[in-house]
């Protein structure tokens, strides 16, 4: 097996309301490569978020008497620990510095994912400016998968993916937070070893693992490839409705030792 | 930037003692591919355990009072419990079927990432069969670079991976055990983003994130593919003798909130 990661060139700085599949061909083309069935496209978080436009600026948020008190405790400006609070179901952890929540969407991330680096809007404060993670990465991912069948004819698999950090280890690593196209999860239940024993470890994070090949791939400091081409997996279909998205990819709470 | 993930075909199955470099060399020419400077070899733990004769057979295990408690407690074979605190530094978390420890190598993982699958020995009742991880995984990452760099003059990284479970997700991912010959955590403190704003995510897992893609090339239910080489990336040096290897990448105990 062979996997190769492109990063798409030509990735212009991402404006609310612009057509991402568009700046996506036209970047393949300017590089003389193509899409084709069974390819998986990494979106950067940021840039489905950009397009989206889902910028907040600080100085528009009237912070409660809770974010006041909690931005305190944490030593973080409590307009910010309003927009966390606004986009988290509950707080995991917190120490001065760290706030580290259980998003909307059901993942464990500092500060709700709240991004406030290699982002600019005329007339804010650079450090009133912050870009919210996408309302529904899933449905965001399906959008530009469906956008590509429809002007295209091909069938692509969607990641869009966000630099995470970690229990236990240090350093973020690329996950996925949106997925269509594919199976996120792929759960080996029921199989075999070479010598017939049966599988322990079952469940593999499966786009997770792409969105960690890709992230490296779009490098880290800088937006110019926010895009990166998976060639070479073989996508598997969702089985059922409920294993479509990143869902399967999120442990419930309640199987959670760590939380 | 591109990155290309290419599985080493026939790679046999590993027998104590064999030179997983002659297999691997042997492996690239069959296929008509190479190895060049700044190539990334990906090795799967199990194939270097085997090579360095991990072996465990539970037969010749005596476990001891507290491996019999906790055994019963967790609901575990206590000599498997014994051979998982003997690789140990402490139980982070334990359950019925479940048993979560700091690895005496320093990260977090389920029974001390000693495997079951995939393993044969002639004699040895399957289920006392165990495959500890190698003494010394960074060592091992050295010593197979430098055997490439004196069999060929050539100078690549190693990443020994492994399959382990996370807190807060499903699945498994690849991480990196061992490391030689390239930073496994680069760092961005003092950088700045494109509008001149200091970077707050400064740290990325690099070797991680290599070993995840580098995972689900390998695929997950055989041994058929357990060496990747990965072309593309340019791996830094580390900057100091204690940024070398994977320590870099594993979260002080003091400074972790999650254990």
């Amino acid at each position: 097996m062979q996997l190769s990661l492109v990063a798409v060139d030509k990735i212009p700085m991402v404006e609310p309301g612009d057509d991402l599949i568009d700046l996506i061909l036209a970047g393949l083309e300017s590089m003389e490569e193509d899409l084709r069935d069974g390819d998986v496209l990494v979106l950067a978080q940021k840039i489905v978020s950009k397009a989206e436009n889902r910028y907040v600026n600080l100085a528009d948020v009237e912070p409660s008497e809770a974010a006041m008190r909690l931005g305190e405790e944490v030593d973080k400006d409590p307009r910010k620990v309003q927009v966390i609070l606004d986009e988290s179901n509950e707080v995991v952890r917190k120490r001065p510095g760290v706030l580290i929540v259980e998003h909307r969407l059901g993942f464990v991330a500092a500060n709700a994912g709240i991004d406030q680096s290699n982002i600019y809007q005329a007339g804010v404060e650079g450090d009133d400016l912050c870009l919210l993670l996408p309302v529904d990465p899933d449905a965001s991912a399906q959008r530009l998968r469906q956008t590509i069948a429809d002007r295209c004819g091909i069938d692509v698999a969607v990641i869009i993916n966000d630099s995470i950090g970690r229990a236990w280890r240090m350093g973020t690593v690329g996950l996925a937070i949106g997925v269509a196209g594919m199976t996120s999860l792929e759960d080996y239940v029921g199989g075999h070893d070479i010598y017939g024993r049966e599988l322990i470890v079952t469940q593999v994070a499966a786009a997770d693992e792409l969105a960690a090949g890709a992230s490296l791939v779009m490098g880290q400091t800088t937006e110019k490839a926010p895009v990166v081409r998976v060639r070479g997996y073989a996508p598997k279909a969702p089985e059922s409705a409920d294993l479509q998205g990143v869902k399967p990819l999120l442990r419930p709470k309640a199987m959670d030792m760590f939380r």
